[in-house]
């Protein structure tokens, strides 16, 4: 068993956004299923769209953000739970003045990510 | 995919506890490989000594409990991560005078719930 201080926990930078930030909560080799992240996305901080090969169940724990799943785009906050399945492009931009911070729990398995061009680019 | 507000989705008892309650956030048909649920204890809730046959991964979203995990007690609260294995006996008593909410995440896979004798009964 393992119980932690979130505050306990390192954090990393996610390289491929802005001002974005990532800590694995629960994960392996002790958790033998799936691993439970936090990410933090500091005001103006954003993920650019991606797709990954694992799934996402995610759950708003402060703050809000404007968010794209496949086509759409959708405006998120604190206690709003969201599912990405395998292989939909996502991004996020955080909104507001304080940090968007959310679990995201994905399968113990290979996650391939790939970074979609932006528009224009 | 799928985006809910946390207030849209049922909320059932738990019926081996008192004063307590769960929701599940994001579950099967649509989420092929484990769950996310919400737990809610009202303040003097509890959930008594139990097994499962899943593991348990776990964050506490609000408020504060007094747990038991195998042989041994914790006080735990907001933003602390919790771990149980499967197989190992856990209970929860609210804290408090707030509710203790927590997310627990487990595997899409048969869960036999084994419900222990409270000492002296």
């Amino acid at each position: 068993m393992y119980i932690k201080k979130i505050d306990d926990i390192p954090t990393a930078k996610v390289n491929m956004g802005v001002k974005a930030w990532k800590q694995v909560l629960i994960g392996e080799p002790m958790a033998p299923n799936f691993a439970m992240r936090r990410f933090i996305l500091e005001p103006g901080g954003s993920i650019p769209s991606h797709t990954n090969t694992v799934e996402h169940e995610q759950f708003v724990l402060n703050g809000r953000a404007r968010i794209g799943i496949g086509e759409k785009t959708y405006d998120v906050a604190k206690d709003d739970c969201i599912y990405i399945p395998a292989g939909t492009a996502h991004w996020y931009e955080a909104a507001g003045e304080t940090p968007f911070e959310f679990i995201c729990v994905v399968p113990n398995r290979e996650d391939v990510v790939e970074v979609l061009e932006e528009e224009g680019a």
